[in-house]
């Protein structure tokens, strides 16, 4: 058998994962206790080498599971508490957000990118009602390895970046706005709806699955010499 | 009574709307008979003195009102049947359209306007997926009255446009697109959560009703010395 | 370049807004510290000559940015704090509201207005199911240069309003209502769906938006002689 | 047992319908062959006395139904066939149009209505653009035991209507219109919002569900002395 | 003018609906104060001479505006608060509540007909998933002049009771019920669905609104001899 | 491995499904050619013991695919072409249709069940509008081993049934109806919020995976001693 | 009459439920009080023998409730409170859970099962992206009677193991995850469109509805010989 | 200026996109007539050195443009018709289809892929209700540099794929399926909540905008040393 889960009562750990994807099996914090998350966290640090990584965590849990595991360091905006990062590999991966509402979820795609060993640089506040704001870091994009662009309201920043660059663009809609925002929903449709091809989304306010994505892009250029 | 119909039998004519609003009712074509609308049309032009429009109208059913009622222009492409077109005046409305399948709304809200006597201009397949399509007109835009932005799939046009320019932005979302443009509503929902200030937006593939916001900020300038 | 900003390392301002709208960048509060509001707010102060507004603030967060830039004021039913309102002009903006609870919102759409110098005049609970409360105002409605229609639960008010005047008319639904309202969906399709030609509609419980519309209308007015 | 059916095979005819409501069960006949038709009605008129149905027909699947079961009567603008109708009652029943393009469920509901024994008056394309229309008609309105009120779009006539009379108000909301009318949807849930209190909706398109809800008013007051 | 307002300044008060309606406006509690509430009945039961309600009132406001307009009777499960109750007359109103859950929606409708002067019966748990439970009351339903049916989940007693009795049926959907559900839009869209003839809808959750309906029925009964 | 396919080049035959779920793969006939469809039929044919199924075929490819594949036979009501049906087993299946609009997902239910051995009867236009149809069957209903129900519209006819007897209950939605039927979505939606506890729900118009549901029953049964 | 029921006032209690369908009726929690719980499931235990369960039922209640009704047992996962489990039973029935968050869901369906007297066995943490979890204990599953798949997000586990397993498969979507997973529409729309043949679907969250119909399979097969 | 366009009258096309991103810009069918293309086709040709596309043309139409403008190749299936393919390069794409009905859509995946110089792998009929399909191909799909996965009603196998491979997966919602699979909508929304990490999606039915995603991992992959 290929691939193998180490079996702790309350949840089957994919320990695995790290040898087909390249990285451990990243811990989803909503609606586990500190005691189950310690649990996990110390069985993927003992089966695997690579980062182990909690998503989605408040203060207070980080808090107590880093009194059980310790070694971790958590990142408040980025809510991602971390053992053992990754050291960093020559991947570019810039991160842009639209508006300061959209910096949570940035944060959260900057944070497990570097944890992951992923050399990332962010703007923030690149909102398309002001163009120059785009134009002016035009160049810096092009120099990227690939692009994450976070963007609620109507996500059209996604649409903006992705005919600038030639780069792979992985769009994040976000909760951010109301009425019509819908959510997200409104983001996510219009991201797919986009008119600049080639870019591609993931889940509503998910920094984690963009970053993820992206590590499967440098994983694909490192596979190949 | 300040207002008053007419009553056709199969319709109620609103005569009155002339001296109310400054045009004539406007005819909406589909579920009409070429005899009901040569019926509502010869009433129009008798009754009122400005231009008479039938909208959403046929080739066929086009030609057929026109032999009842002579010395109408039909408009292919805007699918609009007009009298009695108004003098220009000097309110100059840009029509900017996103791509080559927006063209037909973008026609109509064109023919309505210049019928009811606006001063127009248009630019079309404007899409911001290459940004220098939208830069190298921004001086013109600028120039005009207002705007009348046509776009369907996101619908990021009228951010982009809404940020460029100071005047009234009026949005047109359009069913352009398949999958995630579910027919007009991704663009219709994304154009009101746009970070744009101040955009304002019809329904779905109305040019008809954007040209007839128009109408209304050229009357209330008018009306004002 | 026609266009800049300036980087406040959380936050890009757009410090040229003035220039190319009329009005500066407005400042939306959800999601912002008292302290990054208060560094926004002085660096527009200082950058422009005019109006500065923060939208959507609580009294707290309004008391705090307030003992860090004085001069300003807030005011509570809109939820608005500002810097020095522009000289009132001699745009008339109606604010029409179909029920007491829409009055948040329309008390948005009202102190933007006045703030950014258009002379407004509201009138409440204005609902479709006793008439005589808007024929009643009928004549006063169609003295204005342009109207914003605030309306929940089913809209109508924006058809009614739409077919009395031939002014621009700004349609904004309101989250008022439960069940089949849909927490303003209902209203913002119903406003587009509205048989009154010409109304434009802004997002659900968008006072501001329907107020910069407003200024775009009295800007396009002014640039020309 | 106080009901009982007859099984034709094909279908199993509720022939206790007319003991139990007062009017025998209606056919619709969509997805039925001229033949089923045929043979539910002949048992229909052979197990009651009183008029006998079919809903949304064709001409040319009338005309054949017609052939087999002699003496029916069609209305092609209804798209209602009919045998034996009922002796006018003095209910009055009032039917009022929004726009042309709701002709033909107004058509319906009257078209039924009138076959089971109402008394019914018909008013065309009454829209809420122009007041007058429906201000002009408002003391004959206020004459009716009850009001059928067909509109499309938006459905700001049902508010509308609803805020002038006393009695009751059956509101029926058309698929016309186009874009965000969502083929009904919106003016279904507008209507469902009206701030118009004590205002009861129907399915949409369905002026047959309106003219059995005026039955049932009818039949109640009827059974009461 | 044959209707009129009194302007308190924060509401216009309609005070010409009881002549017009039967029934004084009814007062709408949610996002009103103590004081704003005290004011509108104070008017209401000033220039009118019938029942004077408001809806959806919590306790603790009922007991404030109790303090300041002496007279009044709260009913906590309905949230209604009312003076001045009209005599009851000789409308027979039933009122049948599927589930437990959907008692405080059939309490408001009771408590709203019998305030306003409806005879009222009430029956409470009869689901359609025991039949038993209906069938046994099906002889008293069938005495009711009217019947109010309040359901949750699918809704499908309004089916079932429509089809049991010849008189209206005014069916109310309820937000009971999780997941699929949809906070009372799927029993919304399944009572206009349903398979009864002549069944009409009101608003979710809105046991006023069907008490309301049931006023127009009584009123319409009572106004011909 | 315990599973294998063949490869046809256009399609993977998953040739050992029979020995895996007690029945070969059924082929879904829109999208393929009769030559396709042939081709995969052969192959069934040849790997498998047990019956072969078409299903959503219409005459004309049945009659082309026949021409290739001798043996085989049509149910046009049904739009099923099988080959080798399975000899009759004990296994009692139900299957109740709430109207004649729904009779070909009932009759899709009914033969591909036939087809694979089940006993199966079926009742037709059993609506909960008139009850007594559906009581005057209760008795029959019981002694089945398992009850598919087929409703469109509000499908209120699960949760009757659903309440009448113990026996497991298979509910498909049909896209019967209009206007807030949506197509089957309103019935679907509707069977899952079901008052009747465990009945489940299969997709809308899938009469298919009713009675693959039905065979996944009677195989359970079988396998158990 | 073969049903009957208990009225106490505030709840008809379905007291012939067990002899109609072989388990009392199960009380839901949500929405009643402590002392209306003890009243009914005091009435279900007197006219009953067999066990009697309330589900959504928090600690405090369920505290309350049995020191009124003492001998109960409260399963604070499941959130189940149940009187007099039934013996168990020869019926094999797995539950299926995708993920450490569905665990509440898959702890509500086996408690509620293993009181009506199933035989359960429970797998956690068996989600699609780990295939291996799923292939480990495919034997396993294969060996059941019947299997519940609790699954949120996208809810692929259900078609995966509807393709593995012959015997029923009952598919639970969860209201687990975020964004695009809709609180559990996406994964129960995507359950009914699931490849895998024959599996059903049961609201959303709803372990209960899932016990029950695993009651029914395991009913149909004893009342057989 | 980096970018510039051609003005054709009818069309601006973006004669910078081959030096912005690597292919010319990409020709969309629909809406546009022969001549239209063909003009389009030759001043791509003319301004850029790479292949040229048409998708989602017609046989009949595809021919026309080929009088027109020779040297095109048509592909049936793809519905692509293209000139002046790419040289092949390194890059190994594979396209997975989970079943017969998703192979347009794989194959316009495939056909732009191969056009612009990917080398591409398909495997057709990989669905996961028969897993050994799927790991039967596990090693040749970890062979590849990214995979496009195309697949409609539930869209599992994008989870699937997901799990097994560490390359970029890009996921293709197809409208695929019939009822709850709402035309890809479920497909899309799926994808979105998959539990595979790093998963993207694009839009429905978008062959073409996945293998735009792929030009740009090839490209970013190029562009590095």
């Amino acid at each position: 058998m290929d691939t193998s889960y180490l079996d702790l009562g309350f949840a089957r750990v994919d320990v695995d994962r790290e040898a087909r994807q390249g990285v451990p099996e990243v811990v989803y914090g909503p609606g586990k206790t500190a005691g189950q998350i310690a649990g996990i966290v110390t069985a993927l640090l003992h089966h695997n080498q690579g980062p182990v990584l909690v998503t989605r965590v408040g203060a207070d849990v980080a808090e107590a599971v880093g009194r059980e595991v310790p070694g971790g360091h958590y990142d408040a905006e980025a809510r991602l508490l971390a053992w053992r990062p990754a050291p960093q590999r020559t991947f570019a991966l810039g991160v842009v957000a639209a508006g300061t509402s959209d910096r949570p979820v940035a944060a959260e795609a900057r944070a497990v990118a570097t944890t992951i060993g992923l050399a990332t640089t962010a703007w923030h506040d690149v909102g398309v009602a002001a163009l120059d704001r785009v134009l002016a870091i035009k160049d810096e994009l092009r120099r990227q390895d690939a692009l994450i662009v976070v963007a609620g309201m109507e996500g059209a920043l996604a649409s903006v970046v992705g005919g600038l660059v030639a780069c792979p663009v992985i769009a994040v809609p976000t909760s951010t706005g109301y009425g019509a925002s819908l959510e997200g929903v409104t983001a996510l449709l219009a991201m797919h709806a986009s008119c600049a091809a080639g870019v591609t989304v993931v889940n509503i306010d998910s920094g984690f699955g963009a970053a993820m994505a992206a590590h499967r892009l440098d994983r694909s250029r490192r596979d190949r010499p």
